[in-house]
Order: structure tokens, then C-alpha cells, then sequence
């Protein structure tokens, strides 16, 4: 396909935009009819529905991922409930931290997002150069402004009692009205419900997809044959109940989602095939740079990113040049990606480092994929509330090894008497015990002759602890061969949005021919059009039907997603549709055909045509699909077309 | 492949194929490991994770339904939110309908699906011969007997009440414990949860896929250039909050759904593809034949079935026939498939004629596919609700006609005023009614002064109907000449449970090599296998990796999925293993390999071996997986094959 950056000479029209993808049904927001309805009294926003092309499109840019990641490196995909029982995101984290501040507007009963007001209010006086909400205000002096633009360099580092101090002292009030906002209180994002008649047992709708897959860890070391390192992946739904979503696609209650779940070892955190991506270079965005106020990425290779500590190791660089990979594959511009690394605040309680490949847009960057390190986190969380082991023991290569080690051990006779129902959970609290906390009980029951242990669950009496007596609890040094070694991996966990990156996509590659800013293009490469070859009869007469139906039925067995339209209406309106649909080929059938076969091959972006016998067309097309020959090979050795009327002006 | 059928002796052991299925990870309980932990107290009953092999024949499945019916029609597909509004479920039907009956076993805190409890009791006591729940219970006679059976002929046709009068009549109770149940209540089966911070808006997690694309009717008319008849179709999860979940994966409560809605005149429900399928044999287990408390479906083609009126119409025949065929080359057996028409008392609601594909397991015969024809029902709800016409407005063919119709009118300067904010919901109201209630209205309002119509939403003041006087509205008979015809179309609907379908196709492929019930097979043909071909060396040594990696990667540009085993264990556990994970093909590579370039290919079911060139052995692979040369023939053409150490004993 020809470079697009000389076509797209004006600066996006989102309202343009916005009509084409309506338009031509890309999506919709969900139960539109509905919302419009006199006396419909619920609350739709942040649902959409993807139509045809839209659908297509998901699918093709999914199919790619399968490939890109799943495939290509063996990945065990799982496919996982979105039903969640409420104790695993007790354990994850999900039910006390998953949430956002919002303020409510008390006068209106509205709710607002903490940093998403202070964002937009802060925003709004830097452009209009004032002070307050109104033409009257107060002029903004220099120092005000710096302070406010340096505040929203790092919007997302403050917590809710920060954004709290921000509104106060900034005086901020909701852009609606007017109105002063209560102090923020978190909000959790999660969707709740009950499951079966009783309703006694709390679930959620997960908001990832990786604890289905982190739970199931013991089954897939299993069904890899114990082998290290590896990754399990998951295409799914996720839901986040968000406070007020807005921005279309961009902040939506239901998405798709597609993660990665990297398991290694933490002490062996290089990657097998580094090499591949070590000169790849990557525009970052690191924490030192964003703290200083800049945002300006810097263009560093993955390999000096690595070994100057930027990027924390290898794995985590190796999968951010494969991000990059991925997203140029499927037609994102370039020039219109960076890796922003999280700021320590924002990043999730478990994560060690994180990087988010962020595209621009109208509605600025967007953060389209996540990649994180979570170290052992959420294994270690899990074992330790089920007492199921979610480790890799591998046999030493060493040979064996002496080892001291503290254990603990309770006296089983009197534990079941003593404890009843709550013994297991003893049990499993004295054997999560760790060996520094081991250490320092050993020299309390010494002396003390008891000890209090946390319980990972409430026992029975609602109680939280047990004291454990010297009579029950032993615990001492012990001497031990060890010929194996045990540990939890950590995970690198890469997680795409693939609405988002969808949404960021479309934009990207919109433009209009200069001449007219009615006749839209969605540059959409090959790989992901929605449909690759439209097949367009010069005429509605059924004489063309036996051919368009054998073209479309040859191109079918090469796998080629393609489309017939025998409507009524002239060539190059049937053309103008496609180009809004982002169909890169097209096909005429004619006249000519009737005679001699030949057939005619139209590119969208240029709208140049060549024209040649059926066999030799659709063979360019088939090239053109597989990536084995461009568009300007095609144009320099068929012969080049132009006909009154088939042309698209 | 070779046929199955000689091989598979023994009767069906489900704890063998069960173990197989979890060995395999196939799929596995969802939050396994906290059902097992000492403290959970949640139910994650009716949740399953599709591991690895799962995941993959899930997909293959779902790819070949969308080759067979999406792309082969041309059929528009959608990805609609799960979350819905309550409001859309109202209208449809949904709050107040889609519910099962269920009782209470007050003594234990425990509910059963009222159906269930009947069937299951009754069946225990034909087993057993005893009228009651012990051994000591009277012995059953002839005639009691005998009206077990025509009960259990006709479960699925009670509703509560009549559920409720079966139990007291034969005094059915809890098998577990033997307590009496409380009468039969409706339990309504879908998830609830609200949207949003302020908790105003309830939702539902959708039951099917078809409400949302009945909500888009007119943007897919639009899409397809308001062309008709023609189809929508939807992948997506659905969810129903099933009261007492049994049986693995055939009841559980997220699922993976296909649904098709196919849009036809309902004046014109012929297939222009019927042709097709005309000839094709079904086994029909029709209303009649229920009802007589025969279980023996005949055997009848598609064009006698919709001849004599067994079969609605020639659409719902049509899709019938494709549904046989899907069913077929996925890998059903076609003696464990049936067609059950619905019961008048078991039809949803809004259907005219519903057929179920069912498929026969070690748990009876399950449906797997519906196929409903829904007529106008939902689109006319969802109009009438909404007040956004669905319907399809076409040019009469025969030019104008002339035609009488009521018509209703409102004062416009006076309807605002008088009803304020209800004017919309008022207007919309008037313009829903039809020509028979119009031309009554027009006598009564003649008569009275004064008419009283129902509003499809509540009012401002709670009310539900209106009165109307002579000076806002207006009825009269219009003479019209009309040049379009307009009309609400019917929909057709085969809808899909894949997890259902996966489960049924796993047991009737399940068998096990005649000499050794520990050494499983799964005969899943090549279209849906998870894995199409294992590579494996002869021995872990390095000097085959090169080669293995190369087959690898060409077989992976021919797009065929493979994997390889290059573990330590024997060839023969290898190829085990594989037999279990239904990988049809196996190619070795041993010291020859070396020395002359040829490889081993096998074949899953027969165990036999053939040799030859690399480029030959591959091309033989891909002519399998075309579906263009067949194991036998490969098997005439290339070399047998046999050595010690390779082969499987």
C-alpha cells in the first residue's frame, strides 16, 4: 500500500470521524433504541456493540495476537468464568484496592471522577488563561500556571486525600453547574451479584483476566511437562464498573481483553530469545522523566534500555519489543506510540515495574497495553490462603545440598480436639510461616512458652489469631539434603485492551481524498481490514452474477474474506462505501469480462487500477494478502486501467 | 481415518473418560483450589475452565460454525454487551418469565430444581421397582408403573403448579434425607447487578445473545442496503444462575453461546437455498409422537417433514439440515443425534415451532442446538416499548394500491400542555395501537366522548393508561394509496451451546485400544483437533532439534497446528499421551532422519506407520487436512513402517 502521511494533510475532525464509523457501523452504543426511548430510565453509557465491520475487525486484530504471541511461542491459552466467588479478589486484592476516588456533587446527586475533575478543571483554566470557571475570573498568573501544568504532568501519582487537598486548595467545582463537590471516597470497580437461589454466596464479574489463570498455575506447570520458563494466555471479556464513562471506546464497563501470563524464575529473569529484540528501538517514557515534569519519550534500543536498569530485565524487555512488533503489524502509526513506565503511586500494590504502550489520539496518548512485572504476588497470595502449593521444584544441578531450616511442627493428636472445625486452618497458618518469622517465634516460645499466630482466614469465633502453647507447638533447627529446589516464578504479565487499541487504531488510519472532506478512508492494512476484495459488477444485470459468484467463490478458497455488491448504486459510490469500510481491494467486473475475461484491480489508498486476465488478477491478490509482493510491484508489471465511469470520480 | 466403530467394544465408563478429560486438562472446575481450601465458603458450582486442549477445540469449533454458517451466508455478525439493562429484559419477556421452579428442603436449607426432583425420583423407583425411597417401601405395580413412564415421556410439558400437584400425589421428597419439599416457586435464572456509582440503574447479565441484535434490527437492515431476507449471527458468553448445577458441563452457569437470527418475510418463509438440503434424512421425534409416550424418532427427508406440515416452513427446515451437517463434520456420531419438536407447554413463549438437536451421552440425550422460529415477537415488543419502528418497508411490486385504514390523531398544540413530560409516552402510545383496537376505539370514542389506552411505559403518576376525550383525539377511516408495503419480519433461530456440544462430541469419540483400558483415545477428526500433528525425536538429543523446529515451522506456514514433544519418555508414552489429547497425526524423526532425510508419519487411530522423504510425508499431512486424500490412501501410496522401539507396544 502507498505512505499515507502525504494524503492526510488536515488536522483530524473527530465529528468526521465519528460519522463515518456510525455510519458504516464500526460500532454503536448498545441498546440505542432504548436510551432514546420516552421513558427509559437506565443507565447505558460505557456499553457499546460492534457491528460488521467493526466484529470483523476485532476478530482479525484477536487472530493476529493468537498468532503473534500465542503460536509463535507455544503459549498455553486458557479460557477462563468471568464469574468470580468473592474470597479469590478478597485474596488478589481486587475487593479493598480495585477502586477510583470519585466526588458527589450533592446539589445534582452526581458523581464524578477525583482525577478526571481535577484533570479537566485544571485543563480548562490553562486554555482559557483564568483563574476560575468563568470569563470574570481572575487572569491565571505564570507561577499558577506552571504549578498547574506540572500537577497535571503527574495526574496519576496523587491518591484520593491528594486529589482531596488539590480540590480544596484550587477551589474546584463541577464544570456542570458549578456546584462545591464532597471530599473523595473510593469507589470499587467491580461488578457484584449473587450465585444460586440463596443468594448467600458474593461474586464479581472479574475485572482481568489473569486469576483464572494464575489459579489453574499447578495444572498448566503439569500439563507442560514441568517445564520453565513458559506463558499461559487468555482472550476474554473484563468488566469495570467505571464511575462516569465518556470518551466512547475509550472508557467502556465491558471489554475485550487478551493477556499474558509470563511464569519465570526470578533468578534467571533473561529470555531465550532476546536477542531478536535487542536492537528494536523503543520511544520511552520513564518515571524519572514524567517526575520532572517532561514528556518528551526518549528513542533508546530495548538492549541499552535492559542493561542501563531503565527497563527492569530482560523478559519485561523482550515482551515491550514485541509489543511494538505487534502493534505496527496491525497499522498503528509509528510516530504515534511511546512506553510510559508507571509512577510508583499508580503503580498496583504487587507490581514491581510496569510500562504502558500508549497511542496518541484525539483524546491525547492512551494507554492501549499494560506490561507489568508482578513478581510472586499473586502465587504467593493464593498458596498461602488455600495451602495449595503454586511453586516449581526443580532437582539441583549441584547435587545435593546442606541446608538449615527452621520447621515448625504442631502435635496432631491435640490439635484436632483442641481446634475442631478450625484445625485444618491452624494447620495452614503454622506451615505458611516463613523462616525469619520462624526464627523470631522459636526464641519467643522459648521464653515465653506461647506463641500468636495470624490466621490467613477467620476462624469460627470470628478471631483472626491463635495462640499456640509449647505443649501443642514445636519449632526447631533442623539439618536437611536438600536435592531440590523450590520456588514461586514471578510473572511478566503483557495485557492489551483490544477496544482501546482498536478505537486508537481507527483513528490513526482515517483520512479523507483532498478534494472532499465527505469521501472518508480507513487506511486499514490488509491484515485486519475487516474484508480484503470487494467485487463490484459494472451493472445490477443478473448476466455478471455467475462470475462475481465464481470470483468471490475462488477467492473464498484462498481464504480471502471478501464481498459482493451488485446494488443498484454507480461504481464509484460503491467504492467511496468501501473506502469508509477500509476494504483495500476492489474488483470490477464488466463488459469487457463478458468478452475476454479480464478483470480490473482497484487499491484503495491510491485509487490506481490495473486490469489483466482473472487468473493473473487474483493470483496479485493473493500475493498482496500474503505480504510476497507490494501494491507498486502489481501497478509496475499489470497493465494500468482507467474507464470512463469505473474510475471514482 | 479409519472407521471407529469396530474399535469401540466396551461399554462407555465415564470415571475412565472423566480421568481422561482432567489428566488432559481439558477443562477443569473453575477456582479449583479454593473449593478445597479449608475456609471457602462460596459455591463455584456450574463454572468450568477450558485448559490447553479445551481451548483449542473450543475454538476450532467456533471457527468452522462461523466458516459453515457466517461466512457460507454471507451473515452479519455482531459482538453485543453481556450487560443489559433492565428495562430490554422486561420487554422481552425475561423478568417475568425466565425463571424454573424450584423447592425448598426446609429442613436442610436446600433447593432443587423442581423438574429435576420429579424426574429423578420417579426414575429411582422404576429402577428400583419399589414405590418409595427404601428398600422396604411397597413393591411398584403394573399400572403405577406405567404412569411413571408417561410422566417422565413428558417432564419438560409441567409447569409449577402441576409440578407441585406430582409431588404431593406420589410424595416425592429430598432424596437426600428424605424430607419433604415446600411447593414449587419460580426462580428467576438470571445474574442481577446494578451500574454505576449511585446503584439506580439494575442490569442483568444477558441470558442468550439475541436481544441485542433484535436491538440493532435497523442498523443491520441498514448495513445489508435494505435487502431482506437475510441474518445476523453472535459468539458470546451468556449466563443463567442455575439453581442446583449438575452434570459437568452440561449445565453450567456461563456458557459459550452461537446464536443466528435470521430475518424473513412472514409472508415468505421459502429458502432460496432449501434445494440444498431437500434430500438430506433427519431423525424427527415430532410433537405427536411425545405426546403418545414414544421415545423412536423416524427417519424422514427435510422436503416430506416440511411437506406434511411436521416441519413449520422451508427456513426453519433449511437451517435444521445445516445444523444436521455442522453436527456431522465436527465429528457427532451420526446415530447419537435426534431432532425433539418442543411441547406446546415447554415452548418459549413468543415461538411458533422449536426443534432441539439433541445429542445421546452417558446422561441421556442432551440438547445441544435449538431452533426456534420466534415469529415477529421480539422485534414487536421492542418497537412497542421504544417507539422506534422495526420493520421493513417494501416497494409493492404490483404498483399502488389502494387501501382503507383507521387512523388516529392527536392535537398537537394540546397534547403538550395537558401531559407535559408523558407527552412523548402519550403520542407513542396512540401511534402503537393496531387496526382492529383502532376500530373499536373509533365506535367507543363515537359513543362515549371519551376513550382509555394503555401506555407501554408508566407515567408520571404510576398510571398505565390514559383517558383520551374527542377534543385531543381523532379516529377516522382514511382511504390511502399505499406504494410500499411495510411489515415486521419473523425471525428464525438456531442457537448453539458449544460447551454443550464439546462435551457430547468428547464422550462419543471417547474409546480406548481394545488390549488396555488405561490406554484412551480421542478419535476428534482433523477439522477440530486441538493439536493436527506431534513431532517427535527419537531421543532428547540436541542433534534433532534443528530438524524438529524446521517441520515445525513449515507445517506452521501451511497454518497447521502442531506441536513438539521432545521430552525424555518413550515414543510409545509420547504418542499416548497424544492419543488422549486426540492429535490425529504423528511424525518421528530418528538417526535415518539423519542419515537420509525420510521421517515417520502415524496415525491416531489405527497405530499404523508409513515412511517417506520429508516434502512427500508433509504434503501427505496437508492433503489430510484438506480433506483431499484420505489415511487409506496415503497409507496404499507410501512406504509401511515398523520398528522397534517406534512403534506403540
Amino acid at each position: 500500500m502507498a505512505p499515507m502521511t502525504t494524503l492526510k494533510g488536515d488536522p483530524f475532525d473527530r465529528t468526521l470521524f465519528e460519522s463515518v464509523t456510525k455510519r458504516r457501523f464500526f460500532f454503536t452504543e448498545s441498546f440505542e433504541i432504548y436510551r432514546v426511548a420516552p421513558n427509559f430510565q437506565g443507565d447505558n453509557r460505557g456499553l457499546y456493540d460492534y457491528g460488521p465491520p467493526g466484529c470483523a475487525l476485532q476478530a482479525n486484530i484477536v487472530d493476529l495476537w493468537r498468532k503473534h504471541f500465542v503460536l509463535e511461542e507455544n503459549m498455553l491459552e486458557l479460557d477462563c468464568t468471568v464469574i468470580t466467588p468473592e474470597p479469590v479478589l478478597k485474596t488478589s486484592g481486587h475487593v479493598d484496592k480495585f477502586a477510583d476516588w470519585m466526588c458527589k456533587d450533592a446539589a445534582r446527586g452526581e458523581y464524578l471522577r477525583a482525577d478526571h475533575l481535577v484533570e479537566n478543571v485544571l485543563a480548562s483554566r490553562l486554555a482559557r488563561g483564568v483563574n476560575g470557571p468563568s470569563k470574570n475570573s481572575p487572569k491565571l498568573d505564570e507561577a499558577t500556571a506552571a504549578e498547574y501544568q506540572n500537577i497535571l504532568a503527574k495526574i496519576d501519582n496523587y491518591d484520593g486525600p491528594e486529589l482531596g487537598d488539590l480540590i480544596t486548595k484550587f477551589d474546584i467545582r463541577n464544570p456542570d453547574g458549578n456546584g462545591e463537590v464532597l471530599p473523595p471516597m473510593p469507589f470499587n470497580l467491580m461488578f457484584k451479584s449473587t450465585v444460586g437461589p440463596s443468594a448467600a454466596a458474593p461474586v464479581y464479574l472479574r475485572p482481568e483476566t489473569a486469576q483464572g489463570q494464575f489459579l489453574n498455575f499447578r495444572k498448566l506447570l503439569d500439563f507442560n511437562q514441568g517445564a520453565m520458563p513458559f506463558a499461559s494466555a487468555s482472550i476474554g471479556k473484563s468488566y469495570r464498573n467505571e464511575i462516569s464513562p465518556r470518551s466512547g471506546l475509550l472508557r467502556v464497563r465491558e471489554f475485550l481483553m487478551a493477556e499474558i501470563e509470563h511464569y519465570v524464575d526470578p533468578e534467571k529473569k533473561e529470555h531465550e530469545r532476546f536477542d531478536e529484540v535487542t536492537q528494536l528501538r523503543l520511544p520511552l517514557l520513564d518515571k524519572g522523566t514524567q517526575l520532572a515534569g517532561q514528556t518528551t519519550p526518549r528513542n533508546v534500543s530495548i538492549e541499552d534500555a535492559v542493561k542501563s536498569g531503565t527497563i527492569d530485565n530482560e523478559t519485561l524487555g523482550y515482551f515491550l519489543g514485541r509489543i511494538m512488533l505487534f502493534l505496527l503489524k496491525i497499522g498503528v502509526d509509528p510516530s504515534k506510540i511511546r512506553f510510559r513506565q508507571h509512577l510508583d503511586n499508580e503503580m498496583a500494590h504487587y507490581a514491581c515495574d510496569c510500562w504502558d504502550a500508549e497511542l496518541l489520539t484525539s483524546y491525547g496518548w492512551i494507554e492501549c497495553v499494560g506490561c507489568a512485572d508482578r513478581s510472586a504476588y499473586d502465587l504467593t497470595v493464593h498458596s498461602k490462603f488455600t495451602g495449595t502449593p503454586l511453586v516449581v521444584k526443580e532437582a539441583l544441578r549441584t547435587g545435593p545440598v546442606k541446608v538449615e531450616r527452621w520447621q515448625a511442627s504442631l502435635d496432631k493428636k491435640l490439635v484436632g480436639p483442641r481446634f475442631k472445625r478450625d484445625a485444618k486452618a491452624v494447620q495452614a497458618s503454622v506451615e505458611a510461616l516463613d523462616q525469619p518469622l520462624l526464627e523470631k517465634l522459636a526464641t519467643e516460645l522459648n521464653t515465653t512458652g506461647s506463641v500468636t499466630v495470624d490466621t490467613a482466614t477467620p476462624l469460627a469465633d470470628g478471631s483472626s489469631s491463635v495462640e499456640l502453647s509449647r505443649d501443642l507447638l514445636t519449632i526447631q533447627k533442623v539439618t536437611r539434603l536438600e536435592t531440590v529446589r523450590e520456588y514461586t516464578p514471578n510473572v511478566i504479565e503483557p495485557s492489551f485492551g483490544i477496544g482501546r487499541i482498536l478505537y486508537c487504531l481507527l483513528e490513526q488510519v482515517y483520512w479523507h481524498r483532498p478534494q472532499d472532506v465527505a469521501r472518508a478512508v480507513l487506511s486499514l492494512p490488509l491484515a485486519v481490514a475487516p474484508t480484503k476484495v470487494l467485487i463490484v459488477p459494472i451493472s445490477a444485470q443478473v448476466q455478471f452474477t455467475p462470475i462475481t459468484r465464481k470470483l468471490s467463490s475462488r477467492l473464498r478458497a484462498f481464504g480471502i474474506a471478501n464481498n459482493i455488491d451488485s446494488s443498484g448504486a454507480s461504481i464509484g459510490k460503491r467504492y467511496a462505501r468501501n473506502d469508509e469500510l477500509g476494504t483495500p481491494l476492489g474488483i470490477t467486473v464488466d463488459f469487457d469480462t463478458l468478452a475476454n475475461g479480464s478483470i480490473t484491480l482497484r487499491e484503495r489508498d491510491t485509487t490506481s487500477q490495473v486490469r489483466g486476465p482473472e487468473d493473473e488478477v487474483l493470483q496479485a491478490v493473493k500475493n498482496l494478502v500474503d505480504g510476497t509482493e507490494s501494491w507498486h510491484q502489481i501497478a509496475g508489471r499489470l497493465a494500468p486501467f482507467s474507464a470512463h465511469g469505473q474510475n471514482d470520480d
